[in-house]
């Protein structure tokens, strides 16, 4: 059979699997999606959690890839910075880079998910099934169960290949793991802080209430509150906090007035825009927030788990949907590689892809703790400003590890993280020690910050840590 | 109710369940152990695996607690250090400590085990069932479900509260996940390589055919074998090697002439010792090697995870064992202090523990890489002859990694590594750029080497590292 006449299915028609059928349709393969869901364009099945997420380069090369980068620039709303919240409502805004074409966007996961279901269904070779969940997945006979949630049939589909990118919650994982046919390395693992959504509304004249153009945040050190913007002039707000841990906590956050009191005593200029708080924080769900890794992703040239369904992460670098996009730009290059032989191809994708997946992973971690605690410790906050300094001055010369892993879509996550982690540590102890200060000539900062941070990934090569 | 009268249903009877039973018994409560196996002191149940095992400082902590370290140090077989040996034949011993008195011990986890057993058994307060398998275990309502292995009937057994010590695969923590009453974290994380035990017999007059006090290493970089002596005059031999990557693997060492082929070009001294090669090759499973990490550990007051069952370490460090047998030492000071009250007692004692098992987890990891390479490695070679010479020359002022981990129980896992991985970077950095030599008198190279050491902990902590 000739390459581009196989089948090929692809269980879950979220962000990644929905741009993995768009660019596996131009490259002509007979493509068949299956949703659990109702089609988002159709039906509103949005349920108070992740309404909007961080798009940055790394998903944009992916949007590059399928040519529709410029359709998404109408869906984004760029964030510059981010905009620090102390408790007394006073706020200063610590940008992302020092270069000024270096930013985050606000996007609506629903408007992209359409826009990335419309683009695959204009190809004749992609069909798209709706309300049809998974149950299991044969992944010695490369067949799929699935059950229709309206006639509550069940029915199999046969493929060439099935690709699982059905989410954190993945069947087709669960099936590797129960089969215990091989060695599968698998890990879950949750934060002991919940999340809850909540929302400033727009302006009676759709105005935004709080400035636009940043990811605000209110950090207190052992939990936070974020906003990011909506193009309707609100914001989605998420409060992560502990389940059970500190005075205030989701499980004894239960009446009305001890909410009210929260939000009064630790976030008050946000609370002033929020008057229908109490209505959000009693209807939307707190739900978990964890880490998912496993592996083998694939189970011989038949079966592949991809995007979440692989790597779920925790929100806190922006980087999940942008990671699970990058997957289908390596899978790509993979392809044209080795295309024709899909045990060769799965395989070295995993090899090349997985390390990257895993750093992201704890990059993402790490973050949580920086965006809670961290970005109000003053030695922080310096670190900062010699980096956006260091990137103005020297825009060829300096990347911060934010924007090795946020701007630089050609540099993985793992040598972006190796390298960032090292210039964070000679930073930090350098100023910690009064080897460099914001005052002394950025060239001198520059060349010690380079040196030390070699020495550093040196140090470490030799004691074996890398 | 008397906290004495209290009821102690224990799931398991290996090293750690009978252990925990004895010392349970010792306290005045009434335990019940419940073992899937027959009792092994009746009836041969080796399978070809695991016959020894390194017993050292931690354990024999455990052993004092219970009042049987006399009878326990019979059945020790003394091993001061690793004994290397090359592809030509050549051996070197490199000692476990540069203190005479620290040493660690090959013993037969049967004859241990029986032990224990024999030991517990003598409480009137304690009664052994064999020949019970726990299918499940309910967690609300404190309750056990067994199947008889002769009559095959099945039975519930209630208790105030259940101890599960079932090892990796441990019952109770599968109904932990799949319950999904809450979130629990989870990991298991295989290695790429297998395992599988082989033997050198002893000669005809029952002495050693190798060198009896110490523990063998063949390291070839990526992969290994190890021999431990036993009474008998045998040592227990064990390949550990990848499932499927490079020249030989166990995939594809499926014939004797390429068995022997192996044998031959990398361990041709172990093969003059090892007549019953074929036989043991083909006869002994191969095995995965793993790590499991979970939490909770514990359900509310009612249940707990304890040994293997909550934390499964590959056997690198010689330390799984000694970390189980550890476990019991530390929850017997946890209810000293909190007795009566079983939720506290649960939470208190994850709380003080995990953070040392999962160090455990990771520096057992470390040495699989220094026992297959490092070791052969020149520059590790020298480090290790330097902290020879430190922990000789300053016996109460120098203690390296190893002896940390290993010989001083009094500081946790967790301290020890980062103390012990500290130090390593210390004395490799300085090793590599000429800072020290062994050639140097002793004091400079510990003064050195001590604020080498704290310059290194302290810039980690100012980077937030730790």
């Amino acid at each position: 059979m000739k390459e581009k006449q196989q089948n090929i299915l692809i269980i879950g028609a979220g962000l990644c699997g929905s741009l993995l059928a768009l660019r596996l349709a131009q490259r002509g393969y007979n493509v068949s999606i299956y949703e659990k869901r109702p089609d988002l364009r159709k039906v509103d099945i949005s349920a108070g959690r992740s309404i909007n997420l961080a798009f940055s380069d790394r998903g944009n090369k992916a949007m590059k890839l399928v040519g529709i980068e410029h359709k998404v620039k109408t869906l984004c709303i760029p964030m510059h910075g981010r905009m620090i919240h102390d408790v007394h409502g006073n706020t200063f805004q610590s940008n992302y880079s020092g270069r000024a074409n270096e930013y985050i966007n606000s996007i609506s996961r629903g408007a992209l998910n359409s826009l990335l279901l419309d683009e695959a269904e204009k190809h004749k070779n992609v069909n798209i099934y709706f309300n049809k969940k998974c149950k299991s997945v044969d992944f010695e006979k490369t067949t799929a169960l699935f059950k229709d949630h309206h006639t509550k049939d069940e029915f199999v589909e046969d493929a060439d290949v099935i690709i699982a990118t059905d989410g954190a919650g993945s069947v087709m994982r669960k099936s590797y793991y129960l089969a215990k046919k091989f060695l599968f390395s698998f890990s879950q693992n949750y934060l002991t802080h919940g999340y809850k959504e909540l929302s400033i509304l727009p302006k009676e004249n759709s105005d935004y209430k709080i400035h636009k153009n940043a990811l605000h945040i209110w950090p207190r050190k052992s939990f936070m509150l974020i906003a990011l913007p909506n193009l309707d002039g609100s914001f989605t707000v998420t409060l992560f906090l502990s389940y059970n841990e500190g005075e205030y906590n989701f499980n004894n956050l239960t009446s009305e007035a001890r909410v009210l009191e929260f939000f009064q005593k630790e976030f008050p200029d946000a609370l002033a825009v929020m008057p229908n708080l109490l209505d959000d924080f009693f209807s939307n769900p707190t739900s978990p927030s964890g880490t998912i890794k496993c592996s083998p992703w694939h189970y011989k040239g038949n079966t592949l788990l991809m995007g979440d369904a692989a790597h779920a992460i925790v929100p806190f670098y922006g980087q999940g949907m942008n990671a699970s996009f990058e997957d289908v730009v390596e899978f790509d290059a993979i392809l044209n590689k080795y295309k024709g032989n899909w045990e060769t191809v799965f395989s070295e994708y995993e090899k090349t892809r997985k390390k990257d997946t895993d750093a992201i992973a704890d990059l993402a971690i790490d973050n949580f703790h920086e965006m809670k605690d961290h970005v109000a410790n003053p030695i922080f906050q310096e670190k900062r400003k010699i980096e956006m300094a260091l990137e103005k001055e020297f825009p060829n010369d300096y990347s911060s590890k934010y924007s090795l892993v946020t701007f630089n879509e050609n540099i993985g996550y793992h040598e972006a993280m190796l390298q960032g982690r090292a210039q964070d540590k000679a930073i930090l102890n350098m100023l910690s020690d009064g080897e460099i200060s914001l005052s002394d000539d950025m060239k001198s900062i520059l060349k010690k910050v380079k040196t030390e941070t070699t020495t550093i990934l040196e140090n470490n090569r030799i004691a074996g840590l890398q």
